[in-house]
Formats: C-alpha cells, structure tokens, sequence
C-alpha cells in the first residue's frame, strides 16, 4: 500500500505546565520525579526530543484556579499536585521559541482570565516569534476558584461559557485577520511609510460581553490566527468546535466511538459551510511500551500502584462540579442505586463499556486513559485501527513522566515512521501548513 | 580613589518592542532599519549583546493602543510607526529567557489590560523560567484608545489611575509574597506530599476593582516579586514611587534637577518608613559617541535631520492628552501666548531650560531627550556628574537605531568600565540582587 503524504498520523505530546504533567499523571512517579517542570534546560530538552522525533506539536492543558470542588478544600489539589501548581503555558511557548524551529507550540488558554483585545496581542506576538507555530486550544473553563479569583460570582452555565467563548473568539479573530490588510506594512524607507493606515480599519466591535472599536495593535503574523484547537464534547462543545475548531481533541472510548463522532460532525460541518477535511481529528491515548507485553503490562500495573484516588476525586469533582467525597468507589458502573452514577461521565462509561464490570475507582483513577499497552508493533497496529475509522492525529499522554515519552520517542516512533503512520519529515511553512500537510 | 563594588552605576538599555525601538528613535534611520524586531534571532543578539557588556538589564517601555489623539486619528502613528505596532514584551521576555543568563529582563505592563490574578501568575512563571531575572515596570496608562479597547468609556482620572494602580499591585503582591510560605513546597516523594496545604492560604482581598478571595496557582519564584520599577513623575506618580518602586525612572534636565528628584523622594520614602538604600535612581539618557566628538556632533545632526515632528505630536498629543495638530511649532517655548504653552510638559521645560532658546519643535521632537554626544571619554565624564548627584544608574536609549547601542558597547563601554562607572562582572543571585549589588 502507497503511504501518500496526507495518511500519516498527527502525534501531540498532550502535557500541562504542571508538576506531574498531563491529568491523572503522578508527579512522585519514578519516571516523573527528575523532571522539574519550571527549569527551562528540562522543557527545552523535551521539547527538542519531540522534534527530533517529528511530533507535530507540544501541547499543554490549563486550568486557572485549583481544583477545589473535592470536600469543598484545596488541600488535596495543593498536597497532591493535581494539575497545580500551574505555570503559564503561553509564557513557556515563548521560552521556546528559539530552542525549537519546526515543532508546533500549543497552549490551552480560557476565555475568562484575559480581555480578547490584550490577549490577541500576546498570541500574535508568539505567532510573529516562533515564526508562525503557535495552536491555541480555546478553553471555557468550567473551574469554580477560577470564575471566583477573577472576579465573577458564579460559574456561568455552559451555554454562557460558549457564547463567550464565541465572542472572545471572534474579537481575536477580527483584531488579528480583519484589522490589518495583508498590504498594509510597506516598510518603505524612502517614503518613510512603516503602514498604510488606509489599509488597516476598526473592527469596531460591540457586543454583549466585550467592546473594542479599535485597530488591532500587531502587524499580521505569519498565520493570523493561531491554529484553533477545541476540545469540548458536550453538544455545545461539539458545536463550537463545528464552527471554529481546525483540530478538535476527541476521547472516544474505541475506533468505533470515533468514527461515530466523525460522522456526527462532518453533519455539524456542513451547517457552517465547511468540510471534512478541515478539521483534524486527534485522538487522546496514553502509552505504555516495552520491548514484550509482559514488560508493558508490569509498566501499566506498576503504574496503576502509583495512581491515587484522592487526587482522582479531587479532579473529578471539579470537572462533574460534584463534590464526590461521599461517593462509593468500589460499587459497579452499573448501580444506579448510586446517585454519582447519574453524572455524565459515569454514565457515558457505563454505556461504552458495558463488556466491562468497571466500579467508580476504575473510572475516576483512570480518567479519560485510553491506555494503549503494549510492544511498539502492538502500538503502531492499535494506531492502524484508529485510523482506518478516519481519526487524523494522536493526542499522546505519558502517564509515566517524561521518562514515558522518552522511551515512546526511542522505541515506539521508529516503528511508527517505518509503518508509515508517523511523519519523518516537517511539511514547510507554518503550524496550520505543517499540521494539514500542504 | 577606591572604587567600591556600589559604587558603578546600573545600565539598563531602554527601549520598545516596537519597530523603532524606544520613543523617538525612526525605525527608518539607517542604524535602525535592518533590525527586524520580530525576529527573535536579532532580538536574542541584542540581549546577548547587552549581557556580554555586563549591562544590568534591558527595559521595554510599553503601550496597549495606539496615539491617535493627534489629529483625532491613528493614521499617523500607523504611518511613521510611533511606538506602534507594539508586540507583547512579556512574550520577548520570556523568549529571551533561555538565551540569556544574567541580563535583566524588565517590561513594563500596565494595571488595566490583565486581570491581577492571570497577571500574577504570568510574571511569576517568567520569574521561574529566567531563574529571578524579571523586573515589572508598572504602568497606569493615559492613552485613550488603550481604555476605550479594553472596555472603559474613557481613561481615569490621574488619582483613580494610581489608584487602581495600587490595588493591582496589592493583589499581585499578596498572590505572589502572602500565599504561599516559603516552606510550603516539599517535594516529599516517599509521603507523596507535593506541597503542604496548611502553608499555603487565601489572600481573601475584597477591594475598589478586584475581589480576589483564593490562593495563587504559582509555587514561590526565585524573587517571587518582581523587581518594581516605577516611572511617574507627577505627584501621584512619585508618591507610587515612594511607596512600591525599588527602581525609579527620571528624566531630570541636569544633575542638580537629578539631586533635587533624591531630595524630594528621600522624604517621601520615610513616610512609607522606607529609606534611600532602597531605591535606586536610574536617569532617562539618549546617547551618541564617536571617536572624536566632531564626529558625534555630525552624527547628533543626522540624527535630527531623521526625526519627524509629525511622529513627535502624535507622541505628545496622546501624552498630554491634548490634540496638538495647531501648535506653530516655530514659536519660542516662552512664548505663553500660545495655549499649549500651559501644559505641563513645556511649563517644566520652560523652567528648567531657562538658558536656552528652545522652541515647540525642540521640545517636541526631542521629548525627554537628555542627549550626551561626544567621545567615550566625554560620555564618561558625563556620567562622573550624574553619578556625584546620587543617581544610581543610566537608563540608556539609543536613538539611532541598535547600531548605536552596538556602537556604544563597543567604544564606550570599554572606558566606562575602565573608569569604574560600570560593572565588570555580574553579583550571583536574582536581579534583585545583582541590581543592588548584594
């Protein structure tokens, strides 16, 4: 079979700014405990192992406030580390920048901790300083410390959180594409003309959150926009991302579940005048790989010893909103009799894994780990599978420190690039060029 | 004479992210107009430039809009680039963090564009990704198109600027010094104890503007607050000064207008039972050297033959706040019949300028323009007077382009070092240590 250019995978290190890394990853993992997430050298050698690699691109969660929501206390977001302390992820972009040249830099940032008129301004200057590879990952935030620490009373209801996510959007969209004409920075020294302000306008903006009637204050980056990346699976969610996503994270339970979700949203697509082929879909998967089964399933095991269930709850409670401090975990998925197995995300597990007899532990602990375990040949025919259901990418997580991904670059990637289900090579041009191939 | 290690003065390199570089400086001048400033590999070797040199810091001055009070449009500040576009240097900041190891990397942000809270955490993370090199310079903003774009009907008035001023860097100051104490991180892998929640508490601030009742989501940083800096020079600015900045910008006409400024800060310092030690002084310079000081006559001359009135009134209409299209520009400064003559900032020229001729046009295009031209050894004996007066440090602007930066530490450096008017070596430790020379 010819591997044409476009049927290779996507693959993004899906991480946070975080001591422990990405959600559900234990930061006193053996694999984990040398890391220290606020050096520098350390996330510059990552990094550069990632495009030495070929990965796609590197990209950080982000949350604004603890999570709080579990016995109504930080204490065990605070003593755990669940996804906090948090570093800001746009500032690492930036502090990699130089350190990089071809891997894509992307970061989570919410809606509500950034006025869209300042913030535009910050992702074009990433966007003019890593030469056009910066992905912004659009995030409404559903953290109650975060809405309270910034002012807000409550957290909004979610049709609230995605028509400001719509608004702030489009503001950036307008500040960063409309303002400026591609024409209008001449540069003409003779003349002494930096900008024709005939070619740049007020957008002029007035709407129910936000009013800015001014011109945008960068000249036009190499891509304009950031790369537009949604995550949401809720039906607002997915209509978000119909509208404005060019690569939507999905965490579908199996090939199935994901070519179910790629059909519902080629339809959702079609209401907004695009198609199929301008959204890329990246599935969320954690690995775990050794050179025979039996070593990646003592890996996995070892793993699952290090996995704590309090700073499960704590995340949990904060993503349901739920304070599950009461909750059973040993009980089944499937009783009812147990008022937490009415929230979405134990019934969406209840119902995509009946083959399964999971209890709320095997839930919460493992939350959202679509866990591939295996040999790299075991890895890469997984992979096949994901994308013969017409998933475009890989959202990788190590679970087991950056020792995991180091390992995933040394062993799994060589099978990938040989099977043809990983680039070995970096499309020119920028991220938005690079990610859809051209 | 002994030179002691405080006795050297502090040389930060002052300028904008912008094309021009600092206010005043034509992007057009042949010194200038081969640095691209959104090229991340010129910015870094002007960084590396300056930390070769042993400069103290570099210093970003910093705008949200646009001036488009001149003419009631923006049209010519897009045109001849007056500070304008302007990329984020918080970003630049943070890109120049792994390129550098000692330099001082100071921006100046102001109280309106950031929520305190994401601001805080934004900071602290450049403070842990430079290893404790940042310095804030913290701004109130006067210009109108910035208040109106992020949301104000109009910009404050002078006492409520300062006063939200305040409040903002409360709050950052308790996130960032209050939170978290100094031993709530523990990094106990064997309890799996991250960090310990009894150690770590909310700020609970309930003010005028901000409602901030959580904790910060930052662990402690090498400094944990970054050096304040300072620039006002109006009542309320120096009262700012007196109570929060640790290094003060001034633009004194002359060493003794220099000592008078230490005079008038040192009582008002006491009454925030601060002392003189604690704030350094750094006087506001624009430079030209050459070999001989004909030659930096010549080049002084050029330089004026570049700069644009038209650039320099839509500066100072949006700094006065006042449309200065009308001004005749060829009437002599004491010439109060004109109405403009009444705005402060040619009342204080007047004053201090009283021995010389100077019209409009020399105010205006030369605003805040304390020029020193001559040799390195003339520059020297310059800075011999500035630094008898008490001031503790240059704050140096280069007005023709970063050749004239690169000029300076070339010719002039050399001898500042040799007479022990700079330093030779860095002090170990954060910029606030390196900065008061502990």
């Amino acid at each position: 079979m010819a591997v044409t250019k476009r049927s290779n995978m996507r693959f993004c290190l899906f991480t946070a700014f975080t001591p422990g890394g990405p959600v559900g990853a234990p930061w006193y993992h053996p694999g984990a405990r040398d890391f220290d997430y606020l050096n520098l050298d350390h996330q510059t050698k990552l990094a550069q192992a990632l495009e030495g690699a070929f990965f796609d691109a590197i990209f950080w969660a982000d949350f604004s406030g603890v999570h709080d929501t579990y016995k109504n206390s930080y204490a065990t977001s605070v003593r755990e580390a669940v996804q906090f302390p948090l570093g800001d992820p746009l500032i690492l972009a930036g502090a990699l920048a130089g350190a990089t040249e071809n891997l894509g830099l992307v970061f989570s940032a919410n809606v509500i901790q950034d006025h869209p008129y300042s913030f535009s301004r910050r992702i074009a200057t990433l966007d003019h300083l890593t030469r056009g590879r910066v992905g912004w990952n659009v995030v409404t935030s559903y953290q109650k410390s975060a809405w309270l620490n910034l002012g807000f009373d409550s957290v909004a209801n979610h049709a609230e959180r995605y028509g400001r996510g719509q608004e702030f959007l489009d503001v950036v969209r307008q500040l960063l594409t409309e303002s400026w004409d591609d024409a209008a920075v001449v540069r003409d020294v003779d003349r002494r003309v930096y900008a024709d302000p005939e070619l740049v306008r007020p957008i002029e903006h007035s709407g129910e959150r936000f009013r800015v009637p001014g011109i945008g204050v960068t000249e036009p980056s190499p891509q304009r926009m950031p790369v537009v990346f949604v995550a949401g699976s809720s039906d607002d969610g997915r209509e978000f991302s119909a509208r404005n996503a060019e690569a939507a994270f999905i965490t579908a339970r199996n090939p199935d579940g994901a070519a179910a979700w790629l059909k519902d949203m080629t339809g959702r697509l079609s209401n907004y005048g695009r198609t199929r082929d301008e959204l890329l879909a990246m599935q969320y998967v954690s690995m775990i790989v050794a050179s025979t089964e039996e070593e990646a399933k003592r890996k996995s095991e070892e793993l699952d010893e290090y996995l704590s269930s309090e700073a499960a709850l704590a995340f949990t409670s904060s993503t349901a909103g739920v304070d599950m401090s009461e909750i059973e975990l040993d009980r089944p998925l499937g009783d009812f009799g147990n008022d937490f197995a009415q929230l979405g995300i134990f019934k969406a597990m209840a119902e995509s894994a009946k083959d399964k007899t999971w209890t709320f532990r095997d839930v919460v602990t493992r939350i959202g780990s679509n866990r591939f375990i295996g040999t790299p040949e075991q890895i890469a025919d997984e992979i096949e599978k994901w994308r013969e259901a017409g998933v475009d990418g890989i959202n990788l997580s190590s679970l087991d420190g950056v020792e995991g991904t180091f390992n995933f670059i040394e062993h799994a990637v060589p099978v990938l690039q040989k099977r043809g289900l990983m680039q070995t090579e970096y499309t020119e041009g920028t991220l938005r060029d690079k990610l859809f191939r051209r």
